[in-house]
């Protein structure tokens, strides 16, 4: 019996740690093929991700160097594409989920992993299913990857520690720079950082407040209904206690309504919505309100690629997902997501486990109340204890003239054998 | 002859490494204090800059350990808080020059030494020449800082390298994050940098895209009048050849009229002029014109406080010139600045200069023309060469529970011996 293939696809938002991952899962598959080759065979990946295998469009990762693929640990980004492509239900999208297995069939593809979020989950469920049904089996893996942390049943994602430990450090440097200049200039930074429904990257920038009155001072969560006068007292509060003010907000905050406030802002002439973010709306009304002169950062993309400040214990979860991933397929594990169990917080020690990925399909973890202080303006000191090993240590990538040295892979396709297909 | 005490402050916009600056003076004087305690006391340094100085609130940095000011060396922001309190001529601020003299005489302050930009060290000089007519000599040495790179008469700025470094590094993180997702979502990636009226940080973000088609795809200086056509024809160009474009922005981009791209918005309902910055007026541009999705970044204070990622080249440099500082003042050396001066390209070597304060005092340098390419969206090999080496060498501050771990000092204040002075 030939060995069968593995397909391998990242799916929505990357992440600093998601090439990790697939740096993990291809040198295991690469690593158990010298062993046993009769047992898995090359490792295809999706070109932008599932739209790769509903277009037929591989890339074969057998013709990269494992030079290369060693890289893929320290490079931000996702090396073969991402998407956010959504299958849908079985029942309104049979054809797409039969097009996969015709694309797995034609290749030889045994194993099915896909690395994302609750709808990625649910979509590798849902392959799991219909393979079975059409008598292909194919072994279907989930591996978790988002910034959100957002995934049950795991104690947390890969790509959230590095998030947070960059606006963390972010808030921290700029709080010293705030510091400096608030006598006579300068008096409140605002940092508007990623979560639009949980506030978990929020939560991440309060473990750089270790002492009383260090930065930030506020944290704005999505959990919690942006209140302005409260919220302005606070921040007056801070000022005249500290001489200035930082304010970590959540591009979800909104109103006791559920109303986004970055939606709620003003529009222009032309009618569009004001598209500021709501760090300058949230930094605008305190410039309105109390007068104080502002600065705000908008961390976007920045905070998600910046594998310069990788967490180490990140990258170790997110390797160890891909080699995992690997030996659940091999071991006959369909269905099934791997995951991260946390065995103690002090001295932070983890295990890879496993979830049915019709369990984690479409579940949401939101942040624990008890994780944000009574005020709503801070974390409490569970809260800490839990974000804290997930920032800890640093792998700094290579550096080459100066900047952070990353790969790109040849990404050579495999040849097709099907028709095409109209997605 | 007791030995006469030194006063040192910080000016202006704070970096990275304008501590660095403070340690090696410090640290100098503590050593020929030890040496020869003939020869100078102790440091005083202005809290809050030279607003410090003119309220007679002194720091002695005396009472500091030697591990403290040891940690300096790898701490953002100003350790004795910054102004941006510009003293005047000599005919308007006389009473503030006279006022400075007296505190230097009531605390026996020989040694002037301050550390920013322009503005700096024209008040620098300007207390040279008072100093010296009203009979109570002091020897003034200015120290260069700007993350701007616009003093003359040096190679560059401590602080500029440390921003290039970051803000090239962030683009090129971001491109791959872009370049991942481009095919199903967002084509289009902006990042805002300082640079009011010099493109040096604009220019920095070039040494990202080391071959062709690599982010940055294009560059908006503020030395280029902003064309809209020109630009969305390249932004197309680019999204056609490599399936996205990144672009970095000057918050200083002007039109042909040399109005501010940022201030030429919209108005909101009350009449105030659209904020967002200039980042955002361009993505949004480029969405409304050729309907291409977008992310944006504001790097704001994060660029200029991101100690985490410092250029060991621009640490070293602001060391030494804090050391060089101490020397050219107990030299006799009066109204001088401190420079780099550059003696090869490649190797990168430098030496330790002089220039004279009067030559330095408001006199901005401009990135010269033959820094940027033709086509106006990118820089010349000729800059690649000036700017690669202020960004080489990596030197990460020590991590505490997965954070940069800074320092804050005791800042105690030396008693006051003289009448409180209104400013």
């Amino acid at each position: 019996m030939t060995a069968r293939n593995a397909f391998y696809a990242q799916s929505g938002g990357v992440t600093a740690v998601i090439n990790t991952t697939a740096c993990g899962l291809i040198q295991e598959a690469r690593r158990l093929y010298l062993l046993s080759p009769e047992r898995i065979g090359k490792v295809y990946a999706g070109r932008d991700g599932i739209i790769g295998a509903l277009t037929e469009d591989l890339i074969d990762t057998s013709l990269e160097s494992d030079e290369d693929i060693a890289r893929l640990r320290h490079t931000p980004g996702g090396a073969f594409g991402s998407c956010r492509y959504k299958l849908k239900s079985l029942e309104q999208h049979r054809a797409q989920y039969e097009r996969l297995i015709e694309v797995f069939k034609a290749h030889d593809i045994g194993y099915f992993f896909y690395n994302g979020g609750n709808d990625s989950m649910d979509t590798a469920w849902k392959v799991s299913q219909i393979a079975e049904s059409l008598g292909y089996p194919v072994v279907c893996v989930g591996i978790p990857k988002t910034v959100d942390n957002d995934l049950p049943l795991t104690d947390c994602c890969p790509g959230f520690g590095s998030v947070a430990k960059y606006v963390a450090t972010s808030i921290r440097e700029a709080g010293y720079d705030v510091a400096s200049m608030a006598r006579t200039s300068t008096k409140i930074f605002v940092l508007e950082v990623m979560g639009r429904h949980a506030g978990w990257i929020t939560a991440a920038c309060g473990l750089a407040s270790e002492n009383a009155g260090e930065p930030p001072h506020i944290l704005l969560f999505p959990e919690v209904p942006f209140d302005p006068p409260r919220f302005l007292a606070r921040v007056e509060e801070c000022v005249k206690q500290y001489g200035y003010c930082t304010v970590a907000v959540s591009e979800g905050l909104a109103d006791a309504d559920g109303r986004l406030i970055a939606e709620s802002g003003t529009r222009d002439a032309f009618g569009h919505a004001q598209l500021g973010g709501v760090g300058q709306i949230v930094a605008q009304l305190i410039k309105d309100k109390l007068g104080y002169k502002y600065h705000w950062a908008l961390a976007d993309y920045l905070q998600r690629s910046a594998r310069h400040l990788a967490s180490r214990t990140d990258l170790e979860q997110a390797y160890a997902l891909g080699v995992a991933a690997v030996d659940l397929a091999l071991g006959g594990k369909n269905a099934v997501m791997a995951t991260i169990e946390r065995l103690s917080d002090a001295p932070y020690r983890w295990r890879i486990g496993e979830a049915p990925l019709a369990a984690v399909a479409n579940v949401e973890r939101k942040m624990p109340a008890e994780f944000i202080a009574p005020d709503g303006f801070q974390i409490t000191p569970a809260c800490r204890t839990y974000l804290q090993p997930l920032i800890e240590g640093e792998e700094p990538p290579p550096f080459r003239h100066g900047l952070p040295d990353y790969v790109r892979l040849k990404n050579i396709a495999v040849e097709k054998k099907l028709e095409t297909f109209a997605i």
